[in-house]
Parts: structure tokens; C-alpha cells; sequence
């Protein structure tokens, strides 16, 4: 109830400031016998590593991973995986400015007033730092999903107001490589250069920019999602929702789809015939329904977006008032990112694996 | 498990298809001596009935609802409420033609994936005569939001491409006699004209369209939400993303704040000396963070927008599968809305009570 | 959080008072494609009804349950299954009397504490009348758990300190037979007929006695339960526990296990090479263990045993206090149940059936 | 839902195997602002170690527990406090012979059948050396009880048929200092005399023993505890039953309750005008009640027995089957205790610390 907990079947719990000794997650409910890749999830994690480029915060932590439960000889034993990433890099001096100063933006006073009680260095438990534990609990989702052949696929689609064209989603592995050769993230190269020229001016000026990430889930099986309020795209939703940052998800017509008539919007059944993609007995020729037909998969590729605003911190001064009510003034200093979407790939993968997996042991339950 | 409930502390758990004999819900959670005002709760159902105008669907239901439980003279008592509404004009014949055949971009065919035993009458649990009781206990929530002083209101804010100018949010009773005063529920009078010739002219013509939803939550104390899974904004999205048709969800700035730069997008702290709004410490200068900071509100107006598709169903052919996948048509027939916005209002704002009740609770638990 | 909700995958969640209009329950999470047998429901009532012998209580109750959803063409769709009991022979004149005074040993007190708004018709929730809805959903889970071949059955095996002597557990059926055919619902018909002597001679006498009742689940496949805090006989213990008037619970060997020496409590492991009882891969000499090794089921019948106190309300005045802190008496009259257990029966394998219902498809999500 | 968490809103997830690298917990929804005495919780842990005393197991473990989030300058901040506790003396080697041979009374076989990848090193996750972790969440949940006013007191009642007479609940803390004065931990120094005797023949002899706890909960405000499925007691129960080698529960009349008749069973109430047991309203002569009533606390003392089986791991050999289905015969080796009681006493009190802190979070979120 505390909230840090996520997931019904395939739950983890997490923990840690973003200046304490660590930070980590329980998974709850791993099946067993699932291989563990350790260097599979590692390199998830480092796409989410701060300092690994000029466009990311220079924090320097190698996130490290350590597994204390639940794995034995190789494989998951179906009891819970906790696993550890000590905090390296802390430098918590660099935050007794704001002991008593509400950062514009943040959640210094929020959790002032609600805990009367604030680790206030680095922003505590409300830094992007938790992600870290999604990330590499998403990645042991993952290892679940690729066994089970789902495949799902994250990209920069937008920097302020460069908009990367629709690319077409047909190898995702593909786009994979193609996404990583840039260190912004975008799979179409030339969009990508023009947003890393913009970030990397952004962070020039001391300033930061928001942005967006577009997902597809490709072969989810049809019959995950729960009808009314666990629906497939509700939980995709709070799922995005709850990483820091994000104002704003939408799937498959999203607030488009709010400016159509029905007789565009509705995607028309035809028979698979021949059995592509895969082994479905129907498919739609358009999929403005995103993959998610009354909250439940028809087995399309799933489709969503999810918008960040700009990083709070800024490498400029700004009033603001004290924790005793005087006006006040902020500094801008610290390590911080000009844009936070390029690690948020990463973060949103790693979401987007938590629900299916948590949604196909819950199906399986009832209908397996 | 099966996704029927929703909230935790204060928790609803509804049942009942578009065609059976009742649709209801149980209230677990409700804290004691609450006055019920039954005319309220009817009133707030009214909001919601199938056939208020000519703009809504034809179906003629009362949606009279009877308190089963949990109500001693005139007070919560602290035990769970139960809530029935029969269902008076099912008509289930209308919907035999669809027996074996799958309407495009509604649930059925997912529906019989999933179950393999599909109650076709109306869509069964998918259809939107779910939502009525959301809004009954919705209306139970706002009971209890009421005194604590806490006010919810929302507006169609667009329909198709037409959006309503920005309107001041002052006196949110008088915006909704405003609201209450045009059947588009649109608190701009001028748009709502324009709205309600748009959605005329779609229901002509045998389609239907989709439009937006604004929603303000105000005086809603700091220090609601938990941080990391359960913000705030994470539930929001969650209850009005699992509101049948909706396609989107994006808060304070929403999709737009990711186009915008940290220096423009920071809310800037001040002391709230005049004590306006109300007894908050401090307040912002802008609101951009949509009176929601880390996933915790912070005093201020907490706004988002919801955008909902068009309806499925429309009064035209369509070309489809059977379940025995041979190629079908789907008529054009039955009863429905054009556009659900109009009804959709009370939707909203219900599970937006829901929200804010269970986390005024949650946050009691720990820091009351 | 409120506690009205049973259960996780397999999940009821029940309302009511003993003098409201109606006591009900919603299950969620019941399997579609079951086959609903009314009449197998009503008779799993009609052994909990009031009024059925001379020796249980004499209001009169038909108990007739409705439902209002979730099922079609007589089989289960996988929604929600809304059961309604409505209260019929309420009386409420007959409690003016406890409405400013605390019964001893009832809740009357602590619902005052708690709630300060108290239903003090005949103990409104903190009634057994609430237990009408567990037997219908549990009837429900019987029905899912006869299709997958498991079978539970419970008798009276004790009254005050009459004891019954063990019985063969040999033919569950035949048992069940000869317990019904019996009052007090003890398999010994020796024993039952000792019983009943007693029990009328207390409700002579205006007062009331308690009683055991022991319960055997059989055919439960091996590998239900979850380790750690939601053991197999830990969700069995509560369930009973959560039961009006238990104030005990033990299984396998119970309370004189832990008089036990080791050597003589391990149940040896045999290979079953005669496939019997079934299909099992290993047997136990001794069945200590009650079925239950590590909070998981191994295959063995599953035994348990519940302990009743004697019902509360007796026809004798006693001496208590009012809700202002007076000195004042409480009259004994009303209808109420010299013995719990012969009713409780049906209550104990309802909610031994909810137990394993749940497990069984918490079982499957991960290792199905 | 894999059942390692325990609580609703004060909430443990544990993990952790016996020979993995460490056993650890995540307390989510400790309140903030609680002083974390960190000597306190280390001393709550030696209560439970290994290896303090001849009639302990011989395994040697410090149990030092490492503190990585939620406690900023000594006190909790409201966020997840994660504690780990190293594994230092594993000796797997001792497990090897149980790799393929299932011990009888473990839960080898159930793991093998349910997981299919069993860590066969010390029982994995079904030892004991789970229970360190709810000891030192525990022992967080007395310090929050501490605050609030609410004592815990259990202690060994029973070895074998060695009963301890009824000792007379004055002074709790003097009892908690005889009990420490003597290493089976019972409140009755002539009786633990003859326990310790009778468990030091039973190790000599390679043998085990069961016994019985009895605790007792003081000061606990009236109201806690929520009606119907979470009963005070229920939740007592389910976390009793839940420790490892418990048999068997009973709160307040108990066993022996079902034995009673109403008019000796029923607890009259008195007017509590000296005020003592301190503010209480109301007082009961009696307390067959166990200080509940409905499920709810009555501001009385809060008791209830648990019975432990005899350890299963015996210093004999003994017939037995392997994985393959052969006979097979398991030698007695290992470090284990002849009698679990003594070291369990820690682990009642924590479990009933953890209830009482959820529940006492639960009744103020609604009637705080």
C-alpha cells in the first residue's frame, strides 16, 4: 500500500535513495526454470548507466548487479530474486544547498509534507536513480518473454519538437541495432543526429528538453488484459505513469484517435490466411485499436507512446522559497541529464516486460 | 486477479452484463458515518442515463439504484455497500445477429479468445453499461470527498477537431450549471453549440466520433500519492484509462510539456501569504506539474485530459469474420451514442473521486 | 483493506447485515466453462439454513440465492458472479432492546469502538447471517474443484467434550451420507445420537455449548500452497479462523504433534507402485503432516480440525454495561442456535473449498 | 501472490535461501519518523541466532543485519527500509547426500514437485533461517508498537508434556527477564529447569521434540482488527501458522473453549472506573475472548498458543525415497535443533509485532 510494489503474479518490491547504500528489488513470483543471462541484463542496465555519453548525466556508477536469492545452478527456483545495485558515486555534498530549499519542479516539498522526514540528498527516493531496480527486474521479465517468443521494442520518437517520421516496424532486432548505434537513441539515424545536435545545445544553456519514446510489443499472445479495470493498456499506463518524468500516455490511435470518426477508426477483421504474422486465426488490416481490443490482446502488435517533460534541474538560478517560508533562491549545480529520454528507453522496455509478463501468468491462471 | 476491483483501502468490486439482470458493485472501504444523500447518488446516475437526449443512445434504463447493505439511518456504517441497478430495457434480441460474428474494434473476438464462452448480448462485460456502477459508487466517494472539502470537476473539452477555448477555472460550481446547462457538457457555451451540430450531423449519417475530456481536481490537500508505483497521476491514469474507449490520459502539461524546456516548464515556488488559495504554505506560480510533484499533490489544482475514440458500433455495414472464420458483414444496428463524451463527463469525474478517496485514505494510514 | 475480500486468484468478496435487505457476494476469478448446478448450490445452503432442526435456531430463512451475473447458457463466463441472499424473517423489534447495551462476548462493544455507528439489528455484520454468502460462493468453488476431482468432506466430531472416535476415512460419499442423516452432522451415529441429547438438554436449559468439527480434503493434487507466509494450512487456518465463534485451528497431527518426539512424527516416504491412492509418485506411511509438507500439499488427504466456543447469546439475563457506562442487563431472548457446530458444517468445507480453489489456480499461473 | 509478503499496510517481502549469499527483507509502509535502534533490532536477532546455547543448533551465524534504505539521521523516512542479512556459515557440502533423496517431513518432495529446481542445499527457502528476516522486521514493528504504547510477551510454555502452569501476566517486562534468565525461554524457572533437561536427553538421544509458545499482547487499543475475512485473530492465526514446524493456533479459550458452555464462556462487562487497565471504557471479568471480540480488539490482553511439531531433521537414519522413486535411506548429519521452541520465541513475537503494526495502520486509515 506504501507503493512500492508492482505487479499482481510477477511482482517486484523496490528500495533505495539515490544517496543510500543501494539500491535493489525482491522479484516475487519468477517462474522457475528460466535461464539467467547475466550479462543480458547487465547490458540493459547499461543503457540506462548514467555517463555513457556527452548527452547523459556525468555520474559516474558502473551498476553493477549483485543476485543475493532465488537462482540456482543457472536458472530461476520460482522462489524471489533479490538483486542489488550499490550506489558508487554519491557525492551528497553536492546537495547540502537544498537541505532547506524547495527545488522548483522536484519533490523536495511534497515529500516534506508528507513525511516531515526528507533524505534530501539527490532527490532520495523520488530520483530517476529508483529505476535502476525496474531495470534490471525488467530485464529477468524479458528473459521470460524471450522464452516464451515476445519481443518488444522502445526508440526516441520525438526530442521537443523534432518528431522522428513513422518507421516501419518490421525486423525489430533491427531497429534494435539501429537504435543503439546513436547515442540518442532514435532507430531513423538522421532524425537522430538533428536531436542530438539539439540536446547537446540544450545542455549547453544549462537547460534540459523533454521528449518522447514510442514501444511496440510484437507476439503477445491474444487473451491478456483483464476486462474492466486491469485492462491491458490501463496497466501499460500506470506502468509509464510511474516513471519519473512522464506526463502523458496514449496507445494505438491515442489522442489522435480522439479527432476520428468511427468509420476510419475501426479496424476490420480479416482471416489469417496465410499465417502472418504467426499463427494467428485473426488479424486487422488497420490497428488503430493498438493491439488491444477491450482491454485484451487480439494478438497485433501492441503500440503506445509516452511523453517526458523537461529535467527540473537546470544549470541555472531560480527562485523559490525555503522550507521556513522565505524566498529563496536555488543554484544550479549537480550532474544532471538535458534530456531524460534517451536512458528512458531502457526504463520503458523494462515497464512495458513487467506488465506482459505479469498479465500472461495472470491469464494463464484463469485460462492456461 | 480477475481486474473487478479497484482502490485499495477504498475499494470497489463490480459485476453485471449489458444484458443480465442487474449490474452493481460492492463499496469495501467506505468510512462510517457518512450522510448518504440518495438523491445525490441518482442525481449523479441521471449525469450518466442512456437516452437523455438526442445526442445519447436511445436505450431507455432508469437506473434507479438500490442500497442493499452497509447504510444505517442515513450514515455509512463502515461495512461494505452494495449497490444494485437492474437492467429494465435489454432488448437482447437486437444482438443475436452477432451470435457468431466479430464487430470490428469491439471486444468479442478477444472476448472469446480469452473465455471461450462469450455472452454476446450487447458486448457482456465489456460494454459501457459497466460504468454505471462506477459512477454510483463514484458518487459515494464524492459524498466523502464533499467533506472533506474536496472538489472534482470535468468538461467535454473537445469533440472530433473542435476544441473548446481555454476556460478560467474559477468557480467550479458555476462551471458546472454551465456544464449542466447544454447536452454536449461543454463548459463553453458557444463551442458546445458548435459541438452538438457536429455530433448531429455524425449521428445522421450513421457514424460516430470521439472527443476529450478536461478534469480539475481542487482543494485537494498536499501529500496525496506514494511515490514510485503509486503516484498519483500513475492511478489517475490508471482509472481513466480503464474507461471503455479511452485512448489516452496525460496530465499538467501533458503531451505538450514534452516539447517544452526545463527553464519554461519549472513551477516556481512562492509563499502563499494571502492565504489563496486557501491555508496552503506555499503555491506555484505556473502549473505545469499539474498540482502533482514526484507522483505527490502539492496543493495546487490537479488538471488532466482523457481522449476517448469513436464508438465502435455504427449504423453502417461493415465487413468482418465470423468465429468460424469465414468472411461476414456486420449491420449497421441496435442503439448507441454518436459520441460518448457527453455521458462519459460523469465517468470521469466518478473515477477520479475514487482515486483521491483511496489515497486520502492511504495517506491517513501512514501520516494522519 | 477492509477486510470484506477472501482469497487471491479465486476471490469472493461478500456484504450484508443480518437485518438489512440482503446478504450476498461477488465472486471474481471463477474459472469460465463451469458447469452451474443451482440445485447443488441450494443444497449446500439449505444444510448452513436457520430453522432446519430442533436443535439449531428458528428463524426462518428459505435462503434462496439469485444471480445476477456472470453465468449464460448455464456455464460460467470467466466474469464476475453476483449471488444475492435476501433476508426474509428479519425482526428487527426483537433487538430494540441491545441497542444502548453490549451484549457480553458479542461485538456489540467493539463495533461501537470502531465505527461509532453501530446496526445493532441482531449484530448486523458481526452476524453468522453473514456466512450464507461464503457457502454460495464456496458451493461455486466446489463445483470447479469436483470437475478437477477433488473432493472435501467435514463432520462433527465433537460437542462439548463428547468426543467422536476417529473415523475410517474410507469413502467420503458414504460418509457424507451417513452425516446427513443425522441432526448434529457427525459421521458416528453413535456418537451423533450422544450429541444431540446433550444439546437439546442445553437449549432447555436456555444456554449453549460449543464443538470441533474436523475436515478432510482428498484428491488434492501435490504442489498447491506457497511457501513462506501463504502456506497451505496458514490461508486454511485463517479461512477457519475468520469464522464466527472458532477459537481454535490444528492440522496433521495439531496441538498433540507438540508433545510429539520426532522419530515418531516423520511420515516415512514409500513409492505408491500400486497407484494408490491414485495417481500420487510417492506415498506416506503416517500422514502427520495432514497432507502438508512445507506449507505445500503433497498429495495426501489434507486434515484439519476448527474448535467452536459456545454461541454467546443464551436465554439467561446477564449482568453487563450500557454504551453511556451504566450498570444495566441483557434479557435472553431472540432465535438463536444452542450449538454452532451442526450448521457450521457446510461453513467449514465452503471455506476449505475457497482455500483450495485458490491455490489451485495460483498454482497453475506459475506452474501450470 | 508467490506469497513472500506479509501485511497490508505495514508489509514485509522476504528472500533469501539457507545456503544462498544472505536472507534478507523489505519493509514497505514503516511510517516515517519512527528512532531506528539499531542495538535493539540486534538484540531481537540474537534471540532467534544459532548456536547460542547447547540446545540450539551448532551452526554459527552472527546475523549482523545491514541497513540499505529508508532511515535518514537515525530515524524512517517513510520509504522501503531493506535489511539484509549475510549467510556466513553455509557448509553446503553437509546437503550434498540430499541432493536426489527426499528427507521425510521436509519439504523436499513438495519443492521438487511444485518448482521443479529445487536448491537442495539446508531446505532453501523452507528453513527456518527464513524466519531471520521477519525477526528483524519484526523487531522495526515493536519499535513502532513501542511508540504507540503496545507490549509483546511470549515465551515457552510447553516442551513435549511438560506444561508450564499459568503464569501470572503483571509486569511484562519481568517476565521477559526471567525468561531470559534461562536458555529455554520459559517464564517459570522450576519448568524451564525440567525442559532443558528433557530436550539436552532428547539431542543426546539424536532426537527432536515439539512444544508450545504462548504470547500475550498488551495495551493494544480497542478496534483494531477489521470484520469477516481479517479478524484480529484470523490474521494472528495465518502469520502463526505461517513459521515454520507450527501445528496448531489457539487464541483466548482456545481448544478447551469448545468444551465450555455459554454461561461460563461469556465475558461480562464491567464499567472500568479505577481506570485500570489504564483508559479503557470497559473491562471483561473474564477473558475467554482472548481479548477479541468480532474479530476486533476490546482493549483487553490479546492471547493465543501456538504448537510446534518436532523438528524433522533427526541424528537417525531413516528409510526413505529418492527422486527416481527407489528406496533410499537419509543419514542423520547436519547442525540442527532437538527443540525449535526456545529460538521461536523471537519469531512469535515478531509475527504478532507485524499484525498488531498492519492492523493498527488499518483501523486509523478509516477511523483515525
Amino acid at each position: 500500500m506504501a507503493g512500492n510494489s508492482f505487479g499482481q503474479l510477477f511482482r517486484i518490491t523496490t528500495f533505495g535513495e539515490s544517496h543510500g547504500a543501494a539500491v535493489g528489488v525482491i522479484v516475487d513470483g519468477c517462474p522457475s526454470n528460466i535461464d539467467v543471462d547475466l550479462e543480458f541484463i547487465q547490458a540493459e542496465l547499461d543503457k540506462r548507466r548514467p555517463g555513457q555519453s556527452k548527452i547523459t548525466t556525468q555520474r559516474k556508477e558502473t551498476d553493477t548487479v549483485q543476485i543475493l536469492s532465488g537462482i540456482f545452478e543457472g536458472k530461476t527456483t520460482g522462489t524471489p530474486i533479490a538483486m542489488v545495485i550499490p550506489n558508487e558515486d554519491q557525492r551528497s555534498k553536492d546537495y547540502s544547498h537544498i537541505k532547506d530549499t524547495y527545488r522548483p519542479s522536484h519533490a523536495d516539498y511534497t515529500y516534506d509534507v508528507k513525511y516531515g522526514n526528507r533524505d534530501y540528498r539527490g532527490g532520495g527516493r523520488s530520483s530517476a536513480r529508483e529505476t535502476v531496480a525496474r531495470v534490471a527486474s525488467g530485464a529477468l521479465a524479458k528473459l521470460y518473454l524471450k522464452q516464451l517468443g515476445i519481443e518488444i521494442f522502445a526508440h526516441v520518437s520525438a526530442v521537443g519538437t523534432i518528431d522522428s517520421p513513422n518507421i516501419e516496424l518490421t525486423d525489430l532486432n533491427e531497429l534494435t541495432e539501429i537504435r543503439e548505434s546513436n547515442i540518442v537513441r532514435c532507430a531513423d539515424p538522421a532524425t537522430a543526429h538533428e536531436m542530438i545536435e539539439l540536446i547537446d545545445g540544450i545542455r549547453k544553456a544549462g537547460d534540459t528538453i523533454g521528449g518522447k519514446i514510442a514501444c511496440v510489443i510484437r507476439n503477445c499472445p491474444a487473451g491478456l488484459g483483464e476486462p474492466v479495470f486491469d485492462k491491458l493498456h490501463a496497466d501499460l499506463g500506470k506502468a509509464m505513469l510511474s516513471i519519473n518524468a512522464v506526463h502523458g500516455f496514449e496507445y494505438g490511435s491515442g489522442f489522435l484517435g480522439s479527432e476520428m470518426i468511427g468509420s476510419e477508426h475501426n479496424d476490420i477483421f480479416v482471416a489469417n490466411n496465410k499465417g502472418e504474422p504467426r499463427d494467428l486465426k485473426l488479424k486487422t488490416v488497420t490497428n488503430f485499436s493498438g493491439g488491444i481490443q477491450g482491454g485484451i490482446s487480439n494478438g497485433m502488435d501492441i503500440t503506445f507512446k509516452v511523453a517526458f517533460k523537461p529535467v527540473a534541474t537546470i544549470m541555472q538560478n531560480q527562485a523559490t522559497v525555503s522550507s521556513s517560508g522565505e524566498a529563496a533562491e536555488v543554484f544550479g549545480k549537480g550532474r544532471h541529464d538535458p534530456c531524460v529520454v534517451p536512458r528512458a528507453v531502457a526504463i520503458v522496455e523494462a515497464m512495458a516486460a513487467l506488465v506482459i509478463a505479469d498479465h500472461f501468468l495472470r491469464n494463464k491462471a484463469y485460462n492456461g
